[in-house]
């Protein structure tokens, strides 16, 4: 297989919410409470909403940047690619990265739409409404502008399961496959996935085919070693920290009770699922006894095998382990426009780790598994001959990709006191 | 190489510290301050210090039993085999096991001494006297009984880098070459590893050699996703969990500053390492810019390999990947006596993940490496004939290794607020 003809569906990239979010589907009775973007005389863009400003963070919108200027620091729209928030120019960088569909989470509610959440605490149906509006901005106008060209992924409703399978079939219906959900909802205060809590969510996804997406970070907890820790501990270890999660699926009574239903790990790379399905055979086996544990007619990596879906980004250990995982349960990512990006030679970065791996592998792991398990079908939408990298980038023939310096002088001390506050408010 | 061929050294195992652990080496003035085994009504030993009362958790003393009586409650010594606290008695189960060589971590005082640091607070004198008194009863009484048979590993002097720099020499001087140290000593409430606070006590450990081995759990701070979760969540992680360690090692002034300082990963397992140097590797790559990080002339992979001794009890993905990985660096642990341990037939275990390794590979992880990085020579003391496998075995003829029911019964329920309650005694 040659660079051009890969075909790449991402099942993780990132939206930075453009300033009409809330226009078009919020009723006009909470207009007045919906957040509003807002230009700080520092020429930082916040979001301000009830009492708060919320900053988008730097390192979540560098496509474009020299790796000098990635920084924590807060940062404005002007300081962004316009492919962060505006859906037309996005849908030129995927060309320009042969990259044919994207799934894309959201920046300023977090991962799981924490914000709304908290909203609901003190006000249900503003909570609601925001929510609601927002899922309906997701899919009827970022993904619905461009058929074919993204997977649509909804917000839960954090604070009341029954509510949350309302939402999901309301969302289903209208073609969304996939929900986000918390890589440990405890951390955010909600009863554990060991628990009954979530049943009727969790059955109403399962009934639906609706994959539960868990984005590393999720739980609004970064891995703080230290407070003097260099930035890098906190870079090294937030992906592998999804093995927490992984864990706590493999042994729930979820998976158990819910066997059709299946989880995305997403950012959470693959290498160490090898070894992380030896450890929870060996757990079985030795220590089942003791801890009543009794998983039936499966073994614990069966459990993952068939539930969990992984992805990577860059993983060349993992690609050359995947004959020990499940192949058919692999996925690839771009994390535009984030700071692990390989945003604008994701093609490159992925040939080059492929380069020992039959085609018809390469396409499980580029793109045939995810259009299987979110039911994206981009090919009939576009024609086949229209998605691979080599037409996509003829696309975008003249759209620049350069990298351009700001002028933006990165921060590296302080880090950590921006993480924890971002985390305090979750 | 057939079974009987093999040689086995084990870098971690476990002592339960016998009743006269400060008999010998305490001063008289110290003696009605030391910690006392007293049975408690209920059958249950307990070391009675400072109005404290520490178990044996059953757990980390479970040889010889049946998997269904693994639990995590308190212990008496008749329930334990003989060889958890009785050198000769051990020196059998080793034959009988075929293993040549151990290294010994301590059970009540903790991986890194924590309980004498924690006397030390209120009385410096006495933690002194009862930690050096205990690195005295290991090194001289427990390994010094069966020349070639331990490994020394002292404990440090947790709450003074000067003292410890001394502790480390004068045990050095008595042929120890590891001493203890945790996986992250600022959750003991220390200065971490980031600092310049340890730079006497790692200065003196790498000037004589002395390895730095940090065991799973000795933060003191078990992996608890959830307060419902099952064990078998706390079970998988606690040896992956190291990858925090190993992490803060990798991106610390410490390794930079002490370039022959080696720290061991102790029980850390070792599949998940080459997905580990890929990720810190390409964290440098693309974050070093703004994150300020400078290795100078090494890769962090390339740290990792030179400064960081691994081990494995049980990891055929981690032998199939050693050539992503040191090899040098590899090292293998039987964990006798508690639960992960795969006692007594670890050769059998060993064998049946070197089957496709080459012999001279082979020798490398079971025993030369772990020989050359501890400076330990069995075979001058013993003969090499006398070493391997078949030769131990053909010693502990007669020596009943049979498992053995002991009507006691698991209470799986209840578990995580016993480690709750000994995170709390940190």
């Amino acid at each position: 297989m040659r660079v051009e003809d890969l075909v790449l569906v991402s099942v993780d990239d990132h939206v930075v919410e453009p300033p009409d979010v809330f226009e078009r589907h919020l009723a006009a009775k909470y207009k007045d409470d919906a957040p509003k973007l807002v230009r700080k005389d520092s020429g930082i863009d916040v979001w301000s909403f009830q009492g708060m400003e919320l900053p988008n963070i730097g390192l979540n919108a560098v496509a474009g940047r020299p790796p000098e200027e990635y920084a924590m620091d807060p940062t404005s729209f002007d300081q962004m690619r316009s492919g962060c928030y505006n859906v037309h120019d996005r849908v030129k960088d995927m060309n320009a990265n042969g990259v044919l569909g994207s799934m894309c989470f959201p920046s300023f509610p977090q991962f799981t739409g924490q914000l709304f959440a908290r909203t609901a605490m003190k006000d249900p149906d503003l909570g609601l409404a925001l929510l609601q509006s927002y899922n309906d901005w997701h899919i009827d106008d970022w993904c619905g502008a461009y058929p074919g060209r993204f997977i649509p992924l909804a917000l839960p409703v954090l604070w009341d399961p029954e509510l949350a399978a309302e939402e999901v079939r309301r969302v289903n219906a209208k073609g969304c496959h996939a929900v986000t959900f918390s890589e440990n909802v405890t951390k955010l205060g909600y009863p554990s996935i060991h628990s009954e809590h979530w049943d009727p969510f969790f059955a109403a996804c399962e009934e639906l085919g609706m994959i539960v997406c868990l984005h590393i970070g999720s739980s609004s907890q970064m891995v703080i070693t230290a407070d003097d820790a260099p930035m890098d501990v906190l870079i090294t270890l937030t992906p592998i920290n999804i093995v927490q999660a992984a864990a706590d699926l493999v042994w729930s009574r979820t998976l158990k009770k819910f066997r059709n239903l299946k989880f995305a790990l997403s950012e959470g790379g693959t290498g160490w699922i090898p070894y992380f399905r030896e450890r929870i055979d060996y757990t079985y086996e030795r220590h089942r006894f003791w801890t009543g544990q009794d998983m039936g007619d499966r073994r614990p990596s069966q459990v993952f095998d068939e539930q969990v879906v992984v992805c990577f980004i860059d993983d060349p250990v993992g690609v050359e382990l995947r004959h020990k995982m499940n192949i058919d349960m692999v996925t690839w990512e771009c994390d535009y426009p984030h700071s692990d990006s390989t945003w604008p030679t994701s093609p490159e970065f992925v040939m080059k780790q492929m380069a020992d791996v039959p085609d018809d592998e390469i396409d499980k792991i580029t793109h045939a598994n995810a259009m299987r398990l979110f039911q994206f079908d981009p090919f009939t939408t576009l024609g086949r001959e229209n998605c691979n990298v080599g037409a996509l980038r003829a696309q975008a023939e003249g759209w620049d990709v350069s990298i351009k310096a700001q002028g933006i002088k990165a921060t590296g001390t302080g880090a950590v006191d921006l993480l924890k506050a971002a985390n305090s408010r979750s």
